[in-house]
């Protein structure tokens, strides 16, 4: 069930006491030498000096060991944060004995806060002499990464006699604008490093950013993948693409599940766009309304509100065509409300629950994955601890 | 105080029993001929009925009277919608003796929910009746369009010899793509009828839209203008413009502290951009972010919350020019933190402040008015009832 399990792999996960709380906060993921690589990182402008660093070093495609830290987000830290993921990164690099250009990083925590980087490098030894194949290393290694995550996630995906395995940490918040989201993926497939990137790329969009929206993420988002080609199984690109996308959903679920404050998943299905961007759009900007999400707290069936977010997504659609269903039952029809036993709906709303939103013939279609918006959320949020 | 003011309005507002909860729930402002109008109205896909109708009457700038309802959005309504609003419309023209076409609507309440075309017209007599020119019968006005709002708004400007009024109701929230804000305004300025258009689009550029996103509106948004030219007082576009801008100010600030749930206003003033276009997405991004608006709740200058919700906007700069301050005291200088008494600045952030964020050296700014996301704003909005 985790990034150990594909051969080639070894993790580890150690207290260094970056994390002002104290417990595990410093992760790494090691091949045995430079293998394949790719990265999906935040867009914004305002990334963490990890993400300029690791996307750089992607460019050629090679990676071999990912450190990441919780703690401190090494963001806001200017010129100051970049020499310190320098530093942090060729020490590991020295105690690794590679080429630092192959030691990838990431960062999750406050922002603006300094990296401490005596303390840093000065748990390198112990992080590197702990490093083991064992699923107990990969689940240090995902305890590690955690900031406000109440559990560790990992996952596993077979594909004949290849493995996939991944570790994350959630977005505290479902939309990761607000807060980091960090996976790492590991496969004993063999892998060409184009195919590599295309795959990962495809995968995160239809999955880690549909708990996102384009050009909203944190400082910090970062998707970084290894491939050791140990099993020496190679897959076309379409089933390598399934794969990783399989594994990304599955992490992404437990993110969801893992939402602070929230009680419930919810679904967004939506259909019938002329293509899935637009379809992705509307998903998106429901799950962006509060009120909408407050809704699904309150187990209220309030397609109205609905309907007033899908109108202000951008997207262009004949209001008339449009039907919503809250857990398999119609509540709007043709663009208007439809009687239903609103008492009987609502106590199925207390669980998890699937809204459909169809808004034409069009054969696009996106599934967008939020959570209820809770007093706890605003409460947790706004403690300033 | 109110629309009465301006020579040549009258109002009134009467409980129709639209509001289930009842109470005063249909407001009208009358001229005593048509007169100079304008209009602006939300992009929304799914606007409401009476959104359509106004706007398309609007396009001869012209207009006598303002019909208004609470309890009803009249949107997710169909075509059954569009005949409630034309039948009620056409009622009142023919009360007042007067072409439908000078005879606007706006609704807001619940979104779905069917308009009763008979209590509303069954009322139409007594609100006719009723109309006054006196403070009085503008304040039943401003309370009939009243929803989550828990007192009207109202507000006068003079210029020179001549006089302003406006109505509104607020954003249930602050942020109008999730509830409906609506505005009438009243002058007996002598306008023409493009200066006119041109000034309320400008001011309600700079007043309602920094409550607001661009494209991001409820389905029942409006601001409605009408100037009766019986001061015979005219002005300069400028002056103009200025006048207008200063009565929507006004409203606005009156809205964000009556803003549901919310303990405290914020400003947040961004400069040093390019263009205002700039600066107001920026501040609009960072009152977007739930994570921000919680931490004003808790009183937390987490200067790191901003950073993160400014690199997302969509707006590029350089973040080693960034310069944020809470209440005045700088807590980020050139994209680093700096050292304060957090303490001390929280006690100061337990009441309404403003938030001072410069980006760069250009001419840009805007300011952006929002408040804090609270617990009981959720357990509001998450109320079924």
């Amino acid at each position: 069930m985790t990034v150990t399990e594909p051969i080639g792999f070894r993790a580890a996960g150690v207290a260094a006491g970056i994390k002002s709380a104290g417990g595990l906060d410093l992760a790494l993921i090691a091949a045995e030498r430079p293998v394949t690589a790719a990265g999906v990182f935040t867009k914004s402008v305002t990334a963490a000096a990890p993400v300029a660093l690791s996307r750089r070093r992607l460019s050629e495609g090679r990676g071999m060991a990912v450190i990441l830290n919780s703690g401190c987000a090494n963001a806001g830290t200017g010129a100051e944060g970049e020499v310190a993921v320098e530093l942090t990164t060729e020490r590991l690099a020295s105690e690794l004995g590679c080429d630092s250009q192959v030691v990838l990083a990431a960062s999750t925590g406050p922002i603006g806060k300094k990296l401490d980087v005596e303390l840093f490098t000065a748990a390198i030894p112990q992080l590197v002499g702990s490093l083991d194949e064992t699923v107990e290393a990969g689940l240090l290694a995902a305890s590690a990464i955690m900031t406000t995550d109440s559990r560790p996630k990992q996952s596993l995906v077979k594909v004949g006699d290849a493995t996939l395995g991944g570790i994350a940490k959630g977005a505290g918040m479902i939309r990761p604008d607000m807060a980091t989201m960090l996976a790492v993926l590991t496969t004993d497939l063999i892998v060409d490093s184009d195919d590599f990137r295309v795959a990962l790329g495809k995968a995160t969009d239809v999955t880690f950013n549909c708990l996102n929206v384009d050009g909203c993420q944190s400082t910090n988002d970062s998707v970084i993948a290894l491939a050791s080609g140990e099993s020496g199984v190679r897959v076309d690109p379409q089933t390598l693409e399934e794969a990783i996308e399989s594994l990304c959903r599955d992490l992404v679920r437990q993110m969801a599940e893992d939402a602070e404050g929230a009680t419930k998943v919810v679904k967004l299905l939506v259909t019938g766009t002329a293509g899935d961007d637009e379809a992705r759009r509307l998903g998106m900007t429901v799950a962006d309304s509060a009120l909408v999400r407050a809704s699904f707290f309150g187990a209220d069936p309030n397609w109205g509100r609905v309907l007033g977010a899908l109108g202000v997504a951008g997207v262009r659609f004949d209001p008339s065509a449009l039907e919503i269903a809250y857990d398999g039952e119609t509540v709007c029809s043709r663009g208007v409300g439809v009687d239903v036993d609103e008492d009987g709906l609502a106590v199925r709303l207390k669980g998890d629950f699937t809204v459909a939103i169809k808004v034409g013939d069009g054969p696009g279609s996106a599934e967008v994955t939020t959570t209820d918006l809770t007093p706890d959320y605003v409460r947790f949020n706004g403690d300033r601890s």
